[in-house]
C-alpha cells in the first residue's frame, strides 16, 4: 500500500482477546493467528503481554510468539508491559510498540497491577528512561494507555479529571501516543466525545490518542462513531470480539474488527484491511477458544453481498 | 407520568419480533408479553399485523391479541396494515395507530406485499380515505413506513431520491407520521443523517419522523445516535432484538429496546420506560421461542450495578 489508511486499527485479539480465557491456546496457533491478521492487512498487532506467567499462564510463550510475529513485514508489533521488568523483556524481544498501563481508576489500578497510581506512574518514567537509555535506532513506539477512562465496574463513573491526571502524566513523561481505554465498556458516545476533549485540553491537540472499546452494553460500534466525530483516527480492535474482563462477569470483549472495517469502509473510511481475508481469522479461533467468546454481526450475517463491492 | 419523556419508544416486539417465527407464540404469551411491556411504562405498542393468517399464521389471533391489549389504560396500541382490507380490520378492531408499509425498494415491494410501489401508493391513499369515512373521534394515528429505506438485500443500496418519493406521496396522501426503516439492517450512521435530512427537505421539517432500525451488522445504536443527533426522537424497538428478515439469513432483529433504553437514560435521555421491568419480559419469551432468537447485552452482562441509578 502506497497511501495510509484512513483509520489505522491495531488488532488486539492476540494480547486483550486471550489474556482472560481459561484455556491455553497453543503457540502454533498464536503463530497462525497473528499471520492471519497480517495477511489480511492489518496495520499493528498487539500480539502479548510481557506479565509474569505464574500471573496470566497464556503469555508463558509471549518471547516466542513476539520472535515469530516480528519476522513478519508491514505489521508494526506491540505488546503490553506493565512495569519496568516487563519492559526490558519487551525490548530484549525488540517489540516495535510498547503499551503501558495506569488506571484513572485508582481501585482498578491497584487489582490491576498492585500499586497506586502515582507509583505506577513513576513506573512509566522508569520505562521511558529504560528506552531512552537504549539505542536510538529502533526505539518502540511508546504508547500511555489510561484504563477504565470511561468508566469502572468497581468506582462506577470515573470523571474527567481522574482520567486527565493521568494523561498529563504520560504527556508529561514522553509517552508517543495515549490510549484512552473503555476498559469495561461503560462508555456513551457523549461521554467519548467529552474526555477526548478534555484530554486535549490537557494535553495538546499534537498528542495522538486512540480509543480502545468494549461492547458490554451494545454501544462499541457507537461510540467509534463518536471517536470518528472527534476526529479519532486511531483504535484497538479483536477479531471475533475476543476478550472480557475479570471485573464485569458476562461481559463482551473488545469491539469486533470484521463489524469495525465493515462500518468504516462502509461509510467512505479505508481501513487498508482485507475483510474477506480477515474473516478467516474465525476457523483458526473456532479450533482453540470456546463458542461462547466468538461473536460478530458479520460472522452471524455474512458479509452482504447486496453491498460489499467485489473483492 | 405529567411530564413527557425526551424520546418516545414504540415496542415493535409483539409485532415485527413475533412475525417471521416459524413457532406460534400461545395467545396467552402474547398477552403476558403485551402486559409485561405495558407495565414497564413503554408508550406505545406495535401489538401484530392484520394479514391473512394463511400468510402469517403467527397473527391468527391478532383480533384477540389487540381486544386484549387495548384494555391497558396509558399505551398506544397499534397494528401494521398492509393493504386496505387490513386497514379495515384494525378500524373495528379499534387500535389506536395504524402502521402501513411501502418499500422504497420496488423488488422488496413487490415480495413484501404483491404490489408495485404506484400500486401500494394508491393503497395507501384508499387506508387514509377508509379511516377518514369513519367518525372523527377516535381516529387512529396513521403512520406511514418507508421499508428498505437504508438499502435491500435484494436490490442493495437505495438512492435517497426512491425513499423521498414514498415519502412525498404519504405526506400528499396526509400520513400523520412517517417511518423509515432499515428493514435488512444495512444503515450506516452517516447514511442515517442524509437520508433523515433528504426526506425533511421533501416533506418539510414539521411532519414526524420515527427510525425503525435493525441490528444485522452491528450498527444499530450507532444508527439510533445519529439519528438523536439529527433530531429523532422516535424509535421502534424490539425487546431481547427480537425479529429478522427472511430475505437476510443470519440476520439479528431489531434493536434492543432494553440495550436502547439503557443507553439512552445513560446519555440523559429520558424513556419513561423502567428497565428492570422491561428486561422480565426475558422469561415470558424465554418459555416459547428459540434461544437463538433472543439477544441483547444487557441481558448478557447484566445492568452494570456501578453504573445505575437506584431504582
Amino acid at each position: 500500500m502506497s497511501q495510509s489508511p484512513d483509520v489505522h486499527i491495531c488488532e488486539t485479539g492476540p494480547r486483550d482477546g486471550l489474556q482472560n480465557l481459561a484455556v491455553f491456546v497453543p503457540t502454533a496457533a498464536k503463530f497462525a493467528l497473528i499471520d492471519a491478521i497480517a495477511a489480511a492487512g492489518v496495520a499493528e498487532i498487539d500480539a502479548g503481554s510481557f506479565v509474569p506467567a505464574k500471573v496470566v499462564p497464556q503469555f508463558a510463550d509471549v518471547e516466542q510468539v513476539m520472535a515469530h510475529a516480528l519476522k513478519l513485514r508491514g505489521v508494526t508489533v506491540g505488546a503490553l508491559v506493565p512495569n519496568l521488568k516487563g519492559a526490558e523483556r519487551a525490548l530484549a524481544a525488540g517489540v516495535q510498540a510498547i503499551y503501558f498501563v495506569i488506571s484513572a481508576s485508582e481501585t482498578h489500578n491497584k487489582a490491576n497491577v498492585r500499586r497506586t497510581v502515582a507509583e505506577q506512574i513513576e513506573g512509566f518514567k522508569a520505562v521511558r528512561a529504560g528506552i531512552d537509555a537504549g539505542p536510538a535506532a529502533g526505539r518502540p513506539h511508546l504508547m500511555g494507555a489510561v484504563s477504565t477512562a470511561f468508566g469502572c465496574s468497581l468506582e462506577g463513573r470515573i470523571s474527567g479529571a481522574a482520567v486527565c491526571r493521568v494523561a498529563r502524566a504520560y504527556a508529561e513523561a514522553g509517552a508517543d501516543e495515549i490510549g484512552l481505554a473503555d476498559t469495561v465498556g461503560y462508555a456513551t458516545p457523549p461521554l467519548i466525545k467529552s474526555i477526548v476533549e478534555a484530554v486535549r485540553a490537557e494535553v495538546g491537540r499534537e498528542m495522538p490518542l486512540r480509543l480502545h472499546l468494549h461492547d458490554t452494553l451494545g454501544m462499541g460500534l457507537a461510540n467509534a462513531v463518536a471517536g470518528l466525530e472527534v476526529d479519532i483516527r486511531r483504535f484497538d480492535a479483536a477479531v471475533s470480539g475476543l476478550g472480557g474482563c475479570p471485573f464485569a462477569p458476562g461481559a463482551r470483549g473488545n469491539i469486533v474488527t470484521e463489524d469495525l472495517v465493515f462500518m468504516l469502509e462502509e461509510m467512505g473510511l479505508s481501513t487498508g484491511i482485507d475483510l474477506p481475508k480477515l474473516m478467516e481469522t474465525r476457523a483458526i479461533l473456532r479450533q482453540h477458544v470456546p463458542a461462547e467468546h466468538l461473536t460478530g454481526h458479520l460472522h452471524e450475517a455474512g458479509i452482504p453481498a447486496a453491498l460489499w463491492r467485489a473483492a
